[in-house]
């Protein structure tokens, strides 16, 4: 029997899809780390990565992934003892308050449902209750295990409130939903390469301000390869000089792909992943599926779908992969069998969200649930229809 | 002017040269970190490295770099106040100390000069000598700074005697020179991809023996992305299951480099690094130059190759690479200007130590030091035609 679906397509947030000179560069032959073809990359890629977290500081790297940024973040920020809030909706909220926990801080942990949105007011109220001020509130931009967008130019409010410092998880967010680091005043943002920046997982960020960097360097101890200021104090050398290797390779890739957003354009690159996301959730509505989590119109990384009662949820992504070759994720922890998620951040398309779309409705008729054909398709096409196209016609 | 010198050659410790299918590899479409296809390639890695590392314990990998297994070293066997020994001879073995100086242990730092090796019997002395004996002794196998090779199975034993783990940096030597971890009875070994494992740089990797996980579980707190026993129980799962994303790509560089370690044998590779270090070694012999270090027939991973006194030594390897692309590294700390490092650990042969070579003697004598051109050469050569080849001639 002929397989006519030979195809793979990734569709889940992080690893994404890597456009073809990203993947073809790192088949080049490798850099030696300090070598000036090297240190000229290396030096162009921290000269740009700034503007896309929207922030005058310096952007840190590591070899590591987005969770190894994060552990840097609690290991240079809190201290054994001593207080931290964790405002968390969702799996990587929750990370958080595992890393204060595993670091020792006295965690205030304000939780909300998944695919719930942090609640700044709620923040504010427990800040305001506690009776030892952390110097550090936690939280997420774009929960990837729900969707869900928080208000983080509002939590950087209610931070600044209490004299404390924002450190928001920009994971999956950095690059598709706006974040204004400075603008909105959030002092830390932790980011990884593998999502919009549409790079292989292996290099962390962290964008550190210069008041992050004192709370670091007046708490010393308890990190070394992942210090801040070590690596700071090495990235600000001219030519800049990383502390340890670099992960030479995925740098870059890194590279290459910077040079594609700054051609497409920042604003344009937000734009697209608006009018994808915008695409995604009319192609939900129209298979008569619910979105999980709130109507939010800037929610434009991850779109999470609600199964129908009914089915075996988990055999729908599952069914996309093994029979169609679409690789969407579905749901985390208690919501596994409940939502599928189809990501669109970095390297995407209208066409990748056509694939989706249709795969789904196919695997949910697999599942045993009557869906029209082509009706999440036939209404994200007619979002793409009206978004228009830089390109004229005939 | 003609430019006869268009190629470029990678004799440094890492990152080292990367075989032409393993960069190939990297350019192949990204895959999810728990999609069948990768996890097939994740499982089959994880079996594979124990025998590379002489072990039957798991090999815990991170996506960060030897630096980064270095860090989770610390962090999961150390506890602020608690003695620890380091016996350093180099750059490298001085980074275990100021890892264990940044989590706080009371450290006792048991010194050698650059170049020398770590005498087990000072270190034996030092360790009767602490009145609160230290869990764990730190040590380096290979000093890339130097090139010096200690003896770690004395050191085991030294460790043993007095009831502590033994936790060696095999980050260069791994798979250059030999370390038998079981058979010697060394508790942990930390080694990264991009030296003889022959991939980029950003796979962290250690060896732990079940008694060092026991340790790390008895003092909790102060890592998380770096918890051995966390990344354990998820590498020990059916299928295995990294608590974090993978570093896929590089993965899968690293899958093509074990098939390729495993095709041409483990014992051979050793062996070609043995007569590769030889051949090296005599090329700086007939160079009339004397090696650093000691005389050590099995310090296989980096020559060290002292420069004449009354020339510019920092100009040498400068010439050699920004003259004839051959970008070798020189000395480290107080030693640069002093030596000349030409790496051998990876995927290297036989003419790339004559490239290296003849690029010494040619630098050499650009820097105004008289050398016979193929002085050098001529001593590598004979070393070569000696050992022979498995292919007949003709």
């Amino acid at each position: 029997m002929a397989d006519i679906y030979p195809k793979q397509y990734l569709m889940t947030a992080g690893p994404t899809p890597l456009p073809p000179a990203v993947s073809q560069v790192m088949a080049e032959p490798i850099l030696y780390h300090r070598a000036p073809a090297f240190v000229e990359i290396y030096e162009r890629v921290l000269e740009r990565l700034p503007k896309v977290f929207r922030t005058e500081n310096d952007v840190l790297c590591f070899a590591s992934t987005g969770s190894g940024g994060l552990e840097s973040a609690v290991a240079n920020l809190t201290r054994p003892g001593e207080p931290a809030l964790v405002a968390s909706c969702g799996k990587f909220g929750e990370r958080w308050a595992e890393l204060c926990g595993a670091f020792g801080a006295d965690l205030e942990h304000v939780s909300f449902e998944w695919g719930e949105k942090v609640d700044p007011e709620r923040v504010d109220a427990a800040l305001a209750a506690m009776e030892r001020k952390p110097k550090v509130v936690f939280t997420t931009q774009s929960e990837t295990s729900t969707g869900v967008l928080n208000d983080i130019a509002a939590l950087a409010e209610v931070a600044r409130g209490h004299e404390a410092l924002l450190c928001v998880d920009a994971v999956s967010g950095l690059g598709a939903a706006e974040l204004k680091q400075d603008e909105w005043g959030v002092d830390v943002v932790v980011s990884g390469s593998q999502k919009s920046l549409m790079c292989p997982p292996g290099i962390g960020f962290a964008s550190v301000s210069q008041r992050a960097l004192d709370l670091a360097a007046a708490g010393a101890g308890g990190r070394y390869y992942f210090d801040w200021n070590k690596t700071a104090s090495g990235q600000r050398k001219s030519p800049p000089d990383s502390p340890f290797t670099t992960a030479v390779t995925l740098f870059r890739a890194l590279d290459v792909a910077l040079a594609q957003i700054f051609e497409e354009g920042i604003d344009e690159v937000f734009e697209r992943h608006a009018i994808l996301a915008r695409g995604a959730r009319a192609g939900i509505a129209g298979l008569g599926l619910e979105r999980f989590g709130p109507d939010d119109p800037d929610a434009n990384v991850v779109t999470a779908a609600l199964l129908p009662e009914g089915i075996d949820g988990a055999a729908v992504p599952k069914t996309m992969r093994d029979r169609y070759g679409v690789t969407a994720a579905g749901g985390q922890g208690h919501l596994k069998g409940r939502i599928v998620r189809i990501a669109h951040c970095g390297y995407y398309g209208a066409f990748d969200i056509v694939i989706a779309l249709t795969a789904l409705e196919m695997a949910l008729r697999d599942c045993g649930h009557d869906v029209e054909p082509g009706a999440g398709v036939a209404a994200a096409q007619r979002v793409f229809s009206e978004a228009g196209s830089p390109a004229p016609v005939g």
